[in-house]
């Protein structure tokens, strides 16, 4: 069955525009018939259509099952923008396939693109949500200076790990580095490579230098072999 | 520097057509120019430009690098190729990236997609093999019926694992049913599953069901968090 993403039908009891039209236009649902929605927050719930609202369905709430995450830790991954805009999209796919809770796309000295389109991003997130069958849908940022996300991880308790290409300092590998079971955050550089300034203000925020290996990865690669890093360090201890 | 990628460069001492053309016609390389080529077989070749013949540039070779590969185990990846081509080319790249020795496109009962075009897998492959800073280009195989590789398998000492929907079996976490060093074949189903017909082929063959966590994965995805399950195994236990 195919899911619908209604953040707010707990207290709305609607389906949203976008959402409705494509369950009464497209699928021809009807009055009375079932539908299952998520909330990206945590919950499905099943649904009985009581119109055909197509900018707004209305809908009564059947039951509501929980469907908290199945990894433990916090799980953040910050990462300058490729290039070419497809490779995050696919990256923002695949990072919310295998399970992360917030994706903070960074403006560095030297990435290649200034900005992701958030709604884009965020549409990409909430179908890999829906086809990977979860009901969370990661925290999303815009776009922000690399200087303001480390302002804020200053203050944070999470581990913090950054993956940048300069072979001058020392690097741990990120599967020994990381102690399972901890809320993490995971840096990842641009194609460009972090200025010798970033890299500095990054130790300065206490980020360890990590390799995922030795390969040289795509930012995108490193992105999700590192989340998936996390998770595999985890299945492992647990 | 670009690398060029010439399979024979050590007997032949020639760069190959393609490769050529972008040496001569694209880079303007003329005799004399240094240039470095890959074979794909784990060497890396600094060289001298003799012509400019852009159909079979001749090289003087000036050093031979060994590049060996930087995993132990021998990883092989047998999946059978998604509707969407792009979605395997994307894999073939990743698992290049992070490392494989061997990609086997599978035909199986519910394939969405009965062949992958060879040459144009191989050369995505080439080319990440080279983006990556390999000298190794992985085996990569023409597409085959699923019971012909069962049939390869059955007499390989390989650990070997599949992964696929139908909860009926019990099925392990990959990341603990792994003995870290080992060589392994990971195989993946299609996106419609396999049959009830191919699971008991595989169990015959001596596959461990398994899958990579409480998540519901995408093919291409399933693969690539397989392969990259051996690495982070191999790297959190050496």
């Amino acid at each position: 069955m195919i899911r619908f993403y209604a953040p707010d039908i707990n207290t709305t009891g609607l389906l949203p525009e976008g959402e409705s039209g494509h369950a009464v236009r497209v699928l021809r649902h009807r009055p009375g018939d079932e539908v299952e929605a998520v909330d990206g927050s945590g919950t499905l719930y099943r649904c009985r259509l009581l119109d055909n609202n197509h900018r707004g369905a209305a809908v009564e709430i059947v039951e509501r099952i929980p469907l908290p995450k199945v990894w433990k830790p916090y799980i953040t991954v910050a990462v300058a923008p490729t290039k070419h805009a497809d490779r995050m999209e696919w990256l923002v796919e695949k990072l919310v396939e295998i399970g992360i809770d917030r994706f903070v796309p960074l403006r560095c000295e030297r990435s290649e693109r200034k900005e992701l389109k958030h709604d884009r991003i965020e549409k990409i997130a909430v179908s890999a949500m829906k086809q990977s069958l979860k009901a969370i849908l990661p925290r999303i940022d815009d776009t922000m200076p690399l200087k303001q996300f480390l302002g804020e991880c200053a203050v944070s308790s999470n581990q913090k790990f950054v993956g940048y290409c300069d072979a001058d300092t020392p690097r741990r590998l990120l599967a020994k580095a990381y102690t399972t079971g901890s809320d993490v955050t995971l840096l990842i550089g641009p194609e460009g490579d972090f200025s010798p300034a970033e890299i500095k203000a990054c130790l300065d925020a206490r980020f360890t230098p990590v390799t995922m290996g030795d390969n040289r990865l795509r930012t995108e690669t490193a992105a999700l072999v590192a989340a998936d890093t996390i998770h595999i360090a985890n299945q492992i201890f647990s």
